[in-house]
Order: C-alpha cells, then structure tokens, then sequence
C-alpha cells in the first residue's frame, strides 16, 4: 500500500464499537444511543459508564460507579501545593497536561513500565479510569481560584461532577439549570469518534503506556487550535460583531476575505451538527429565564446562524458544537480560555473508553514513512564546511 | 479504502527527509549520513543540528546552537521547586513528561492556543525547540538526586550535553572516555524514523500544539514497555543469568517456553541492529580499560549474543540497540530505571526534527475508523434495567 494520505484522511485505523457519526444525517449516536436521547435522559456519570461499558448501567452499577467518581474529587495536597508553581500565566490545557501527568507520578510510582501486566488486571484499568474521570473537573476549577491568588474551593462529595464543576468554580450552590445545562455539554463533549486527539490516545495507548501518560498526552493533542480550541474564539467573535444588526455586513466581510467564521462547519456534518441543535435549545430556555447581556449575544449568534445558512448552507456549512457552548459558559462566568479545559473534562470519558478498548486487542501503532530525504553521502569535516 | 491493518502496519502516514533504515542491510542513516559515520565523527550537539536543519552545520552555526543550549541547562527555581513536590517513588518517565509539559506554562504562557501563528515564527520555532533539548538532560539527572531526598546539582555551561548530564548524575568532573560513550549513546538514539512516539509527536503537532504539549506527549508514548522499556530489562535478564556458563541452559529454557529474550530482534532489521554493533564495540573498548564487574556482564552479554545467533540467527533475531546501551549505563552509575529517560532525552532531536517538518506542511491527522458497534437503540429508563 503505496498511496500517501495525508493525514491519514480516509485511512482506517482502528475498529470500534464506540461511537458512530453519520455526517448526512447529522446523526452521532454512543454505544448506539442517539445523543439526542443521552442529552434529555441521561448524565454525565451514566453517559461515562455506557461508553466505559457498552451498556447503559443497572442502578447498582450506576450507584456504585458515582460513588467510586465523588470519593475520588480530593486532590492530594501535593498535587495541590506542585500547582502553587505554576505561573499564573499558564494555559489551563498547559496546567491540566501536567497535572494528569503528575497523576502517574502519585498513583502508581515506580509501576509505571509493568503497564503491561497491569492493562491486564481489570481492578487496576478500572480504578485508574475513576481517579482520571474524578479529578479532571477539580483540577480545572482549582486551577481559576490558583491562577488568581486564591486557594482553591474544596470539592463536594455530595454533588454531581457537573454540580461540583460549578460548585468549585464559583463557590455558590449551583443553579439547577446551569448544572443541567454543564451536565448536557459534558455528556455531548465526551465522546465524538476518532478525532485528532483520541487518535493520539490510541497510538500512545498501543505501547502499553499508562493511563495517565495517555490522557496526558491527549489533552496536549486537543490543545492544539485546529482542534479544541475554536469555542473560545466564538465568544470572542459574537462580541466583536456586537449586535445583530451587524451580522450581514461582518459575514460577507469575513466570506469576501476567505476568513474562518468560528463555529461553524465540521469535517463530519454535511447538516447542522446534532450537539448545535442540543444547545440551541439549552441557550434558548436559558435566555427565557435570564434575558439580559446573554440575549444580545444570543439574537447574534442566531442572526449569524441564519445569515451563514443562507449564504453557506448549500456548501453543508452549519453551526457546530463549538458555536453554542462559549455562549453557555460565558454566562456561567467561565472564562473563555477555560473552555478547552472543560472539552478535556468531558472527553476524558471517550478518550478512556478508546483507551480501553485498544489495549483490550492492542498492536502497537508503527506506520511507515514515505523517505524523500538524501541518498547516503559522505560527512565532511567542520573545518572543510562552508 | 476499507482495508483495515491493525497498528497502520504497512501503511505510510507521512513524507519525512529525516531518517532511513534498509533493515536488510543493517543501515541506519541520519539526513544520508551513516549512524557509524556520525557515531565516530559528530556530537549529539552537531547530529541533533543535522536532524533538525537538514545539512551539518558550519562552525559558526554548531558554536551557536552550542551556546543557546548551555545558557538554556538551568532550570527555573519554580520548576525546581514543583519537582519537590512529586512523590520519590515517580517514575523517571512520568516526571520528564511533567516536567516537559510544564515548561510550556513556564515558556510560553497563554500564548499556548495561539501557536496557530506561533509554529510560522521560525524564532519561536527555534526558541522553543533549544529549550526542551536544553532541559531534557538536566531534569533527568536533576530528579535522580530530587527522589532520594538531595537537592539537584547544578549545571555547568563550560560542558557539553553528555558531560554536563553525567556531570549531574554524578557531581564528579566526567570521566573523558565515559563522556565520549553518553555523547555516542545519545547520538544513537537521536532518531530513528517513525516509530510509535515520534508518529504520536506528529499526530499532536498537526493540531498546532506547542512543542512542550508535543514532547510532552511523546515521552507518555515511549515510556510504555512495547516501546521504550526494554534496555532496563537487559540489564536485570543478564544479572540474572549471572554467568556467561549459564547462557546456553537459560537461553534454551527461554526458548522452550516462548520466552522474551530482552534487546534481541527489532521489526525493522533482519541483521544486527548497527546501534548494536556500535556499542558493542564501546562496550568491548571500556572493559579493556576497567574490567572488573563490567566484564563478567559482558561476557555473558556476548555469549548470549553469540548463543541467540546460533539459534535465531536464521530468523533475523540479532541485538538490538537495547542489548549494549543498558550494560554502558550502569558502568555510568546510572539506575535502571533512568534508562529510558536517557533515551527521551535524545530522542528529543528527532522529535523536534518531525514536528518541524510536520508543521512545515501541515495537515490534522483524523483517519477514519471501522465502525463495529451496536446500531440506533432505544434508551431504557434506569429502573426498567436489570
């Protein structure tokens, strides 16, 4: 197989019973699960146990998963006093690479080269992938309060991961609908097939690394702007145009110079991407119970989407998961360059489910290279170089 | 293209002018310049100059490259004092990926999720990459004396990269033969196509993570045992056959039962690996100087080659670069399980060489998968599951 994709666009890489996207239809289903339904019925800690699984939970399974996540919020002060020395200036996709890495370091020490007995031992995968789930959120959240000077807030055994997310943000009892709404945006962020990211997990996964150096690794992949990092720009983008009065003129400014208009268009979808649709409706019951500054940015954003569809729909150029979820974390109070951290959080799920899932039948991953370099030549000695 | 071939096996998933191994030939060869060329006359300073330019470098361009790397072996007190706080049972590996990552909060700050326009920046580029190769060594070496509750040694400018990091290990003025080996060993390891961490290296570059997220990432994906894992094990095997009398007797048992035998055999040469032979014959210079220990693991290791070539010879079973390095570095004083560390720490050249030469023609890695799950379901409530 001679052929060079670039990319590996097209390429098969992997056989999987995860996920399953149907671009036409703008279908993405989990373990065979519509997302529509998992969003109106499911959670966070449900959705994660199905994609871990393969099959919705029995409410023991679901109990006793949910208690292994809440017992496991805690982070060990000295992961908490390691943070102290991160430069207030750093990324939070910066901060939750090292502090999953660091996670290695603290619950399996010198372990780390026997993974490859241990990815066999299903106690070991099984209470690895807790501790990584668990801490993600807490790591993020602590990390606003750190960053700014403070201590961080103290997780809460009696929450829900999304409940104890905006609990550690902002200090205050959570609002049932914000939580609903973070619980939605997880369970549609944690799973999206083999992206750039989850693809990394599986490369890096195939050499029996740990759990950790593999979601460590992932997080660094999806920081990447041609990865995770459009729904901060959103934001941005909807407060630069200002009002919907502007839309028109700024949209065929941005399609006259061939510039990216955030948050719309994906690879995958020839329609509107299904999470669009979901947190459409979210931002809609949220702007009927809050109206005020989000309105405006939510009669923009909406004026955008009906502009774009009119000048781009026939090109399958529709909104994607990334136009509405800045919208949504704005108005929780989120900044916006947490808003990959919170995609992270989520997509721990999906990432250990494929990790799971490639060590359960693993072959290390090893393409070849096309060589286009020189031929064998003769060195030549630094004096004689010129 | 639906052919699915677990591992990418056979598959080209890149053009790269870097490096090139005709594996029934034995050649490995570094921008078309044989390793055993390189071995005898360049310097991980030079070779690594070579990998990351394309051309050996003038004597104006390496004393350049030479004194950005000295100025840069310091490690910021916070990063220091960050170290403090892992736990003294951290594995080597998981404290270099954290290490690593960190630095991008160190280095770079916020920038992180501009490096869309950053990677376009050749000082950024350069910046960056003289950076971790810089701090790989001295983190190493600087966590050795950290774990066993001593603070680390200080670099020195006046020496090269192999000097300076058994000078860190050790706190003694390095010994020039042992300088001359470390210098050899980590030309050695510079590169070597692509293997599973440099592919996940170019898989997180493609989104346009930072160098820091990139390496980072990397080092996850080497520590796993598949992959770089292997030379501390030839050390514990040959300890443990204690004598070269003992060889025929353990090899045939091994063999019996299907046994690994560590550092024998590589997917990519059907000869001896030429690392092998290189070190081999650094291995044999080093026991005419010393004897002593060293030549009783020597013995054995060569009579264990010997006995593997008589009985796997006609597989293409040969030492490969694992079978010597492990023997050299402990004659270093250097621990077990330090080994792979060394090899990131090399290694690191060619990973900034393919993440270079990735960015410069970018395109997002997102093969396709085999989708082999269940189809559209119907979500049962919870209290209807059993």
């Amino acid at each position: 197989m001679n052929d060079f994709l670039p990319g590996l666009e097209g390429v098969a890489a992997t056989k999987s019973a995860i996920s399953f996207i149907d671009g036409e239809k703008g279908l993405l289903s989990y373990r065979g699960y519509p997302l529509e339904t998992l969003a109106e019925h499911s959670s966070f800690e449900e959705t994660t146990l199905l994609l871990l699984q393969g099959e919705l939970p029995t409410a023991h399974e679901l109990a006793d998963f949910t208690e292994q996540l809440r017992s496991n919020y805690r982070i060990k002060y000295h992961i908490r006093e390691m943070m102290r020395h991160f430069p207030a200036t750093g990324h939070p996709m910066d901060m939750l690479q090292t502090a999953v890495s660091s996670l290695g370091m603290f619950y399996l020490g010198n372990e780390c080269l026997t993974g490859s007995d241990a990815c066999k031992d299903i106690h070991y995968v099984r209470n690895m992938t807790v501790n990584i789930i668990a801490q993600m959120a807490p790591l993020v959240a602590m990390w606003e309060h750190m960053r700014q000077g403070y201590d961080p807030i103290e997780p809460r055994e009696d929450l829900s991961v999304a409940e104890n997310l905006l609990y550690m943000f902002t200090g205050k009892e959570p609002d049932p609908l914000m939580a609903k709404i973070m619980d939605v945006c997880l369970i549609l962020h944690a799973e999206h097939t083999l992206n750039a990211s989850t693809f990394s997990a599986l490369v890096a996964g195939s050499t029996l690394a740990t759990p950790f150096s593999v979601i460590s690794g992932a997080i660094g992949t999806l920081s990447g702007p041609l990865h995770g990092g459009a729904n901060q720009k959103v934001v941005s983008m909807l407060k630069k145009i200002g009002s919907p009065d502007n839309v028109e003129q700024w949209v065929d400014d941005k399609l006259a110079n061939k510039k990216v208009i955030w948050g719309m268009g994906h690879r995958e979808y020839k329609v509107k991407d299904p999470r669009a649709t979901i947190l459409h409706k979210l931002v809609a019951e949220l702007v009927k119970e809050r109206g005020g500054s989000l309105d405006a940015m939510f009669e923009t954003a909406m004026r955008l989407e009906a502009v774009c569809a009119d000048r781009l729909g026939h090109k399958g150029v529709y909104p994607n998961v990334d136009f509405y979820s800045g919208i949504l974390y704005s108005e929780m109070g989120i900044p916006e360059d947490q808003f990959t951290a919170l995609f992270a959080v989520a997509r721990s799920a999906g990432w250990l489910a494929h990790w799971r899932e490639q060590i359960s039948n693993n072959r290390i991953y090893r393409p070849t290279q096309i060589y286009i370099g020189s031929d064998v030549r003769e060195y030549k000695p630094l004096a004689e170089r010129s």
